[in-house]
């Protein structure tokens, strides 16, 4: 037996503990989004690092403005690159909570009607399952051979949900510690349950939150109706004023950057087999939005978007209530792609709300801090290793694939440390990030953990 | 000392007993709209049952299939027409409570700075401080004359801020009992501090409630952004497209049934002197919005309307949250004025909202029962009672004026009891009805009382 395999036979042998650990993890209610759970945070990067610590990786949990980075190191004394492994620890926000069948910190194991097994818990997709398959890759490594087979420096984060305010500090100051040959970042899906994938294009994103106030009070909409302005009314005309009939987005200079695919990559796409009624039949949806000369895959890979994640005003209890309300509110995000520059599509975006205020009102913006979009190299040798690896675990060519939504730690390590990024995950389109009952595949964390020894295996063979 | 002198010097003598019987009423958080506030609904009409008993008017508190009715009689054993004095029991919720300056539900007496003195609570003005006028005003002239001056039924509803779903069985089931020669409805506002005014044009009310769904779970915004639809964008675009760009209502047939105001109203009008610098001033505005061609005057009282009441959908908490929503919500309410029908209003509001709805959504609707807009004859005999009894006591002569506002009740008297209504009420432009911390001037509960004993004087005399 070689001794990958051996590592592989411990990774199966192993797998019942492997889950109680995530389970231990997974338990933490660390949504980083929200004051009120600040402790759960740390508490996650706690645990964290006593658990690096103890299959040798030396670890500490390192604090920041915000919830702390765990940093752990471990020398293999082999050549070969040092790799930086990268996941977060923090979740999303959990509600509607009434959606949830059970407590989203309690995880389960669960069959379904098809035999597979789902792990159900808020992050057991996003991003807790996935960072531990490389935890356990590296355990299984340890215990097996005395040694990983490449050095390896770990970052855990507890605020990628919530717009890594302080990474960027964070990375500035430890720019020499943190600056290795390559990263590994988990925390991407697969192409579908059986094909693994290396995400190649991110788009970015940059949003805004908007606050348009008129009375300085609430009004009662028979005395005033009418005659006064209603923040409701002027917050959706500025969401209806976004997009104009055929779906593009109407901001001035929106498109600036946007570049076309290579016709070869949408060749190697149409290879996919993408089905729309697939992506949004698993949604319930049926038909396409959006631009309406694009394709869905173009939809959610190269084209930007802006959505409104959230928007209220007024009454929102049970029965009626006759009110103007004093204010209104709109959360905005847009997903950048190709060379789209944040700062100045924010800029647009703020010139056209603040065209759309009456000089009665007046608008407030609360900043979400953006990231670019990132490409990676096509030609990038790495890519060549980590798809030999795939392809020896799950027995099918790994797609080369663009993501939907922003991890902008990619862009920070290639902007900031001068690193690129093996972009792999074991995420499913099914799994419910960011929603009621998030679920990751039982599949997706034992094949992952595998995988990962594989990885590690092949870029050692330098 | 006439007997009407006498009646007017006891009031005065025992205003601070009026008071505190006040405040017991104000202090039970009788708010209608919410369920979980059915409990004090009906501890406020068993309060008010006991207070008429007391005082000599046979009262007793009758179940409906919502909040209870209070229905009370008193035989004066006079000539004169019988009245009807209806008020309502029910107070709008209390949110944002972090507005208010203190409990909604601890009234209070606190003197201004100009030395006047005001009645802070929830339904202070609207509509326990009004009906306690009434109260009042027939307490003392019992207890001072050993009678009342005309026969009185009384009426208190406690559904009025919630669409009053009761009303329309509970009339039509007590048709003989409730049928008088007149209503007398304490629930609109005087002219200025100094000028009573008679409410002789309400506008009628017609509303719905919104859901718009879309995907069966909430969306990661990065992995479905752009492709699939989003609740939020649909609600925006119903609400934008409800006006053009002149401020007038979008909808097919909107407008049919609404009249001009003959040339005498309007120059009538013009002799009250309405300031829109005091009007929306006081509100921390300065130019009307609605139909660009219309005074604001017109805007609220002879003009229709549509306000969205409140909307929401999405995240609403501290942070940002990457999702699109399943579903999206708006409440909506239509003024209306002339002839309008509420029916059909509701039924070209929702095919307009059913334009709206893409292929891949859905629509539920939450109907409020409707009312058409009122108007008394301006001709009308018991208007000149009312004047001089408003003139003999505020010494100035009385408005006649429209209302924004809608009291369907007033419609309900004239076409299921076939009742005229006098509409007074002592309210003032600053009572921040419906909204943090509503106040009642204490010189319109004293004065209040006091017109009410001068109104059933007069009626008397017949």
């Amino acid at each position: 037996m070689s001794s990958i395999d051996k590592v592989l036979a411990r990774i199966d042998a192993n797998l019942d503990q492997s889950l109680q650990r995530l389970f231990d993890l997974l338990k933490i209610k660390s949504i980083s989004t929200d004051p009120a759970f600040k402790a759960p945070c740390r508490e996650a990067a706690d645990w964290l690092a006593k658990e690096l610590t103890g299959i040798g990786i030396e670890a500490s949990v390192r604090d920041t403005a915000g919830h702390p980075m765990v940093v752990g190191h471990r020398k293999s004394g082999k050549p070969g690159p040092h790799v930086l492994f990268y996941g977060h620890y923090d979740v999303q926000p959990v509600d509607p909570l009434e959606l949830w069948n059970r407590d989203p910190f309690d995880p389960v194991i669960e069959t379904r009607e098809d035999g597979s097994k789902i792990i159900i818990a808020r992050g057991s997709a996003d991003d807790k399952g996935q960072l531990m398959t490389f935890v356990e890759a590296a355990r299984a490594y340890i215990e097996e051979t005395g040694d990983l087979p490449v050095d390896v420096t770990i970052l855990f984060e507890g605020e990628e949900e919530s717009g890594s305010p302080s990474l960027h500090p964070f990375l500035e100051a430890n720019k020499d510690e943190l600056s290795c040959d390559l990263a590994l970042v988990c925390d991407t899906g697969m192409w579908d349950a059986k094909t693994p994938a290396i995400s190649v294009m991110l788009r970015g994103m940059v949003g805004d939150e908007i606050i348009v106030k008129a009375a300085s009070r609430d009004l009662h909409s028979g005395m005033y109706g009418g005659s006064a302005q209603n923040p409701n009314h002027i917050v959706a005309s500025i969401i209806a004023g976004l997009h104009d009939e055929n779906g593009k987005i109407t901001l001035p200079g929106f498109y600036d950057g946007v570049i076309e695919m290579p016709d070869d990559v949408k060749a190697m796409w149409d290879t996919l087999g993408f089905s729309v009624e697939d992506f949004l039949g698993d949604v319930g949806l049926k038909y396409p939005r959006g631009e309406n000369d694009r394709t869905p895959l173009e939809h959610i890979w190269t084209r930007p978007t802006v959505e409104v994640n959230g928007m209220w005003g007024g009454y929102q209890g049970a029965g009626s209530k006759t009110v103007i309300p004093a204010e209104a509110h709109a959360k905005f995000t847009f997903r950048l792609v190709g060379d789209q520059d944040p700062d100045k599509i924010q800029d647009a975006f703020r010139a056209y709300v603040r065209s759309k205020i009456p000089a009665d009102c007046s608008v407030e913006f609360i900043a979400k801090e953006g990231s670019p979009a990132l490409r990676l190299d096509f030609a990038m040798p790495v890519l060549e290793k980590g798809k030999k690896a795939l392809q020896d675990e799950w027995e099918t060519e790994a797609a080369l694939i663009g993501m939907g939504g922003s991890i902008p730690i990619v862009g920070d390590f290639k902007r900031m440390l001068g690193m690129d990024s093996l972009l792999i995950g074991f995420g499913l389109e099914d799994d419910q990030i960011h929603s009621p009952n998030e679920k990751y595949n039982l599949t997706s964390y034992h094949k992952g953990i595998r995988s990962w020894a594989r990885v590690l295996k092949e870029l050692a063979e330098d």
